[in-house]
């Protein structure tokens, strides 16, 4: 594709071959670690994060559950070996169930309303979401939905797993246990080993949907400050 | 069979608009019912279907999984609403989990090795499944995909919930009960209603769709009696 041209020969003659996704994780700084490091983040551990900074957060992400699994669908779709498609195919069942479930039993918690959850507008963190998910899946790339996928996990196993002890909320304590449990960490490991595998070959379009995503997820963490309503 | 009249004309002017599936199935007529009172059903009821033909049988059923996965896939990115894509999602889960592992545990039954498994050349009906699933997959219509899931899943709830007890063997009575329980039951009446909900604006692309797995069907049944070894 002649938006995306390799450049592969800029890595020099004697550097050890990393871990592509190492490489895109590397170039997505400081964008990543200051996500990761995110006041929410601290404050979701801390067990200080206000409710209706909770509350405005999950209501922008369960909104995007949707193009969410609409990406899942084009990976689905697009992976290239059957062993790749039934591990997406068991994620995509748990967050159809568990994932989902959480919302509606958070939302009830926090006393958000589904009137409340209509009202609330797209932030432009989720707007940028919806679109840079649609775009990947309309790519039927499995490389670009790939990189999108790795931003969105990996990213959140790497704050999720740096929790201390649980805190005693369940709307705080489930949502870092959704992100952090040894399934959910072979499933980040077997994302970053697939596009690994297959990145390298399409390394322009992945280091563009990844540093976008990246972007988006420290924005997204911005958005729930602020204040809108 | 007398709960399908095969002849819409048989059913009188002043009958109520009948639902756009149940078009499709008489359009199917007689295919459809000869693969639903096809040999093979009722010797997997009476227990008597000799385990060569169940061999035959689950090799070619699983060798298409992964293309059925690709175009669950597809309906998950081409679905229209959030609600329809959680379903699917959850079908999506359980395809990948208890019915894959049913093959592995079945095929261990009947001792069938993986060596065996990738020597048995595509049936024609296999080959045909293959590549009406990425046919309709590649359409990136919602009703096309769909046209396919009616058959393939209906179809099984149709002949499966008509089985007498169950057969005391796991291999029968459970590839039965995937097909005949509640959840399915369930998934099937909501396929139903979705391609009656968007079909009729695309009516002759779900007919050809339709029509040719149905015709897919009973050629599937029919080869896991030819004797190809």
């Amino acid at each position: 594709m002649s938006r995306y041209p390799d450049n592969q020969s800029q890595m020099g003659a004697n550097v050890m071959p990393e871990r592509f996704t190492e490489t895109l994780h590397a170039a997505s700084e400081p964008g990543w670690s200051q996500a990761v490091g995110h006041r929410f983040v601290n404050e979701l551990f801390a067990g200080t994060l206000p409710d209706a900074v909770m509350a405005r957060y999950l209501i922008q992400d369960h909104r995007f559950l949707d193009s969410f699994l609409m990406l899942l669908g084009a990976v689905l779709a697009s992976a290239d070996t059957f062993e790749a498609r039934l591990r997406f195919g068991r994620f995509i069942g748990m967050v159809s169930s568990e994932e989902n479930t959480y919302f509606l039993r958070a939302f009830e918690a926090l006393g958000v309303t589904e009137d409340r959850r209509a009202a609330d507008p797209d932030t432009q963190p989720t707007a940028g979401f919806k679109a840079i998910m649609r775009e990947a899946a309309e790519t039927r790339s499995y490389a670009a939905a790939l990189s999108v996928l790795v931003v969105t996990e990996w990213l959140y196993l790497d704050w999720a797993s740096r929790a201390p002890t649980p805190p005693n909320n369940f709307v705080h304590a489930d949502w870092i246990s959704l992100h952090d449990n040894p399934g959910f960490r072979a499933f980040v490991d077997f994302l970053r080993a697939e596009l690994d595998r297959i990145g390298p070959a399409q390394a322009d379009l992945c280091r563009d949907f990844f540093g976008r995503a990246v972007a988006l997820e420290l924005s997204f963490f911005e958005a729930a400050y602020a204040d809108r309503t």
